[in-house]
């Protein structure tokens, strides 16, 4: 059983947990919606133009009497309204709508009625991919661009508190560079050296860090072992750092794209997980990543 | 038929070309250059020890007594007297055998006797893959770290010339970042920017240069409409240009390793290519490489 297909099952063993969708009057939002109902993951808690929403719902069979609408006149104010719903503990997550990512990032870190964590926000995203035997996770495709060492340790916190949750005890991170040895003119390998050095000291807890790895030594053991490699943690990643969110982009949308895999994503490090859903990703996908936002004990 | 079959194919339609083989006493490059014989693309000049080459050559019932043995006592001197074959025009391209890249390049590099081209060496690599209805191409994957503007011209201008070669006579070029819209804080759509400028005003010929685009949109038209992007080259490139080595090796390897797909790499820009296989990669993948080197018209 894949790690979408164990979250899908575990969620139907407890109650469902309550999503708030800011500015929810977009098809392809509620029909992800409407699938993770039908699967027993969520309970929606909507907000936006309540009228234009039923109608919507309405043209996909969609049932939405048993659920709650908050009334928005504006994307913005929906956005605010569904994020205070998160803040105020009435719902366990927070998903986009048709509202723009500036717009729900905004509300999101509004420091008055926000949900800001300690840290910063940065994008987690599962695969399972047909290649691999194991899930991967990986980290930063979205949203921080060109991270510093202290962003590098808040993006592994942040990843790594969330994989907790999902009940991975102690994560295997690798650290993406080209090359698997420090080179001095390659910041992405001194990088991956200092956080090694930073978990190994205690400063970064909760998992073990490896690096620098290219992306086949951070994946496979037979092929760190046939590059001679005799550090016990290389091929065995499960969450992979990118350096850049260049090269997190491109591999997040390789693996999705090219690898026949199954992919989710989530904005992680405020106080609830952000699912922001893509046109371009399938029904499958969008209802992966409802299901990854909803599954964690994140308490 | 893919291009890997059809540059097999081509390759046997006319005379084979001469590979030189720097230092080449190792089983896996024997094997690799057993195959291209037996595929009528190469004829092999080695260099190196020609007691322990035939005796490698040997024990894979490779009959090398039609080839010559240019005898070195060490990896360098083989490499050396390799890359002067390709220079006095005895050999029309080179791969790396017993000798590490960095001898090698370096005998490549020498001012009096290498192969050093007009601009920089870069490394080509060719894909196909399942979920792409035509060959991608990718560059740089391995050799330049960060490259500047000038850099990235003279790095597309080394792919679009070996891509005249193999017959396509107008490359769409997608630059890749993370995003598809021009962003001051990410310098990779500046550069972008500037390259597709430079295409236009003529100061890069040969080819067509479009971006900023996320991989997604620089693959798929499909994608790029949806995302409502209008510019028509979006979505059709042939050769995509990585923004740094880190993006361009995370993403060569995601492609060679969980796309299911079929690859090769080169390293282009010197006066002939050069063939660097590496031990992870498949006998196939070799002979790939080897056909890529040798299919071009590159005169």
């Amino acid at each position: 059983m894949d790690i979408f297909a164990r979250l899908l099952s575990q969620a139907g063993e407890r109650p469902p947990k309550v999503l708030a969708i800011a500015n929810a009057a977009d098809r392809d939002v509620l029909s992800a919606v409407q699938r993770a109902v039908a699967n027993g993951i969520a309970i929606p808690l909507f907000s936006g133009d309540p009228t234009a929403i039923r109608a919507l719902a309405g043209s996909l069979d969609f049932d939405t009497s048993p659920f709650e609408i908050l009334p928005a006149e504006t994307p913005e104010e929906a956005a605010f309204l569904a994020v205070r719903a998160v803040a105020d503990g009435r719902a366990d997550a927070l998903m986009k709508g048709l509202v723009s990512t500036s717009a729900l990032l905004k509300a999101v870190l509004s420091k008055e009625d926000g949900l800001r964590g300690p840290g910063l926000l940065s994008h987690l995203a599962c695969f399972v991919l047909p290649a691999l035997d194991r899930p991967i996770f990986l980290t930063d495709a979205a949203i921080n661009i060109a991270p510093d060492l202290e962003q590098k340790t808040l993006i592994i916190e942040n990843a790594v508190h969330f994989l907790h949750g999902l009940g991975f005890q102690e994560p295997v991170v690798g650290v993406l560079a080209a090359v698997e040895k420090v080179n001095p003119a390659m910041q992405a390998t001194l990088d991956a050296e200092a956080l090694v050095r930073r978990q190994q000291e205690g400063r970064i807890t909760g998992c073990v860090v490896g690096g620098p790895y290219a992306l086949d030594n951070a994946l496979f053991t037979s092929l760190a072992k046939l590059k001679g490699m005799d550090d016990p943690l290389a091929g065995r990643a499960d969450l992979l750092l990118a350096p850049t969110i260049e090269a997190g982009n491109v591999l997040y949308k390789a693996m999705a794209l090219l690898a026949s895999g199954k992919s989710a994503g989530l904005v992680i490090g405020a106080r609830a997980p952000i699912v922001l859903t893509s046109r371009a990703d399938s029904d499958e996908t969008k209802l992966h990543a409802i299901a990854l936002a909803l599954a964690g004990d994140l308490s």
